[in-house]
């Protein structure tokens, strides 16, 4: 089967072998999603060998529980033990000998197959589109700040980054009724926020509104939107870092000290909510798609994926 | 009067005139205990001038409150605008128009007088000694680490620095009964941690001990106790910022998303518990007493209170 892998640094889709189950279960990948992460994977990032992409929607082709099979289904990425304390507590997500599909020690899912433990599994609704049901994990991501901090429509919100990451925070905060502002250097990406009636701003004139913030989200990924987020933030304020950096950060830590603010750290997110809101068409991920790729184009499709102004890029094996 | 002064990063003791209480009270200072943000401040932290010093006990010599002539008594260091938002709740604590005492717009407390609203001032038990009494500011900012995270007995938690600070906050959690670790570098004054039966360990047996604690208080205000507090906590864990950092310090930003860890800035406590606490003898603040000195030779007093080794140094007017 071919599949988009990164060996050495060096990115390529190759035809290997197609994956065996054992007692896992095997998903025929129908699309897959272009993350950052994959970006910076094939930079080096977290040192990965293999296939990777970590966002799919795909069919069960086989599994010892028989009531998959056929199934079409999306999968959480991190695979705990199963045994110790946090998986056993049903959050495998920070297990310490977890594998993480494409991103720790398990292949992953730009691929035709793809293996994961059934208990990751989890069917998409009929009337969710394969083209929506691929945006699961992200979506879930995004989803995943409500998890870390408790937001309402009294708090003030602003979201530092226009892409896709950012563009689906902002939805998913907008949906508490909190008044949120998007903060990005893109006008045609801050117009699909505008669209869903969130208010947008370049950094230039975000600056502007110094300690106006209860929270703020960075999706940004960058050291700039990272100072930029400790200005917005009032007193006693939080800031979510959503995005992984790819190397260390100055930031400014007597003001975190002076201004008593809290900085939380959010990854994943549960898949349920995700899919319930794709099911009720509750986000706009139609208009985060820009371009979509067979899977044998793969590596032009990951340079698509790093070009200024593309969101998604999406790959059909 | 005398008072010890910074001006253009000079510091010096001078003759000036004693301040004028106007609607504020005018207090007598009986002692006062250099603080490392004083040594931050007389090499330009804040851009502070003036008379510098917020750590004090001292008897109210004139107060429109008649009830407060005569009263020994300590001073929250914030003085709020009083009308604010925050102010009307009770805690000008983050005022954005705040004076601070010794460090921000107000002339501090090493000197022989000083002024303070009224409000700030909180009455000293009889049963608290003067030496005591002038540690009520910074055992307030240890206590205040409690206002900041919630933590029982069940949690396992690391001080990082065997600084002043660093042995107030240790005292401070221990008593919540959770297991707590002091992490320093010094000896002597590890030793003082190990009398009140907490357990002690240098950086190099710490750091043996990745991801065990769950709580980690960060009071060494060095970019390597910051990277070390990063290491000792468990996925989801809370660390709290407790010094103020003098420059910008670089952290793993990734590590903060992937462990999806909780960063808290705590700068100052409330009084009242702090004051409890001294009055019943909870914690040992004798052992802290390194030097004493007139505040004449206050400069004299501050270099000793930069030296290598040396814990607190009080000032006598």
């Amino acid at each position: 089967m071919l599949a988009l892998r990164v060996a050495k640094k060096r990115l390529a889709v190759r035809d290997i072998a197609k994956p065996q189950p054992e007692d896992e279960a095997l998903v025929r990948v129908l699309l897959s999603g272009i993350c950052n992460t994959d970006l910076e994977i094939a930079r080096g990032y977290a040192g990965f060998q293999g296939t990777i992409g970590h966002e799919f929607v795909g069919v069960v082709e086989e599994s010892l529980d028989r009531s998959l099979v056929g199934q079409r289904v999306v999968g959480e990425i991190n695979a705990g033990c199963g045994t110790c304390e946090l998986c056993v507590a049903g959050d495998p997500r920070h297990c310490p000998r977890r594998t993480v599909l494409g991103i720790v020690g398990r292949d992953g899912a730009h691929a035709e197959y793809l293996r994961l433990p059934r208990r990751n599994l989890i069917a998409v609704p009929d009337r969710v589109a394969d083209e929506h049901a691929v945006f699961t994990e992200p979506l879930s991501a995004a989803c995943g700040v409500l998890e870390r901090v408790s937001i309402n429509s009294s708090d003030r919100v602003a979201v530092i980054g226009d892409g896709k990451l950012g563009l689906l925070c902002a939805q998913v905060v907008a949906l508490t009724g909190a008044p949120t502002l998007l903060v990005g250097k893109h006008r045609t990406k801050l117009r699909i926020a505008e669209r869903r009636g969130i208010e947008t701003a370049t950094p230039k004139q975000a600056i502007k509104r110094k300690r106006e913030f209860d929270v703020v989200v960075e999706a940004s990924g960058a050291a700039p939107g990272f100072a930029l987020a400790l200005d917005l933030l009032r007193p006693k304020g939080t800031l979510v870092l959503k995005s992984t950096f790819n190397d260390t950060t100055e930031i400014d830590a007597a003001r975190i000290v002076v201004d008593e603010l809290s900085i939380v750290g959010s990854r994943c997110g549960r898949f349920k909510p995700a899919i319930d809101l794709l099911s009720k068409g509750g986000v706009d991920v139609d208009s985060l798609i820009s371009e979509e790729y067979s899977l044998a184009r793969g590596v032009h499709a990951m340079q698509r994926a790093g070009t200024r102004g593309i969101l998604k890029v999406l790959l059909r094996p």
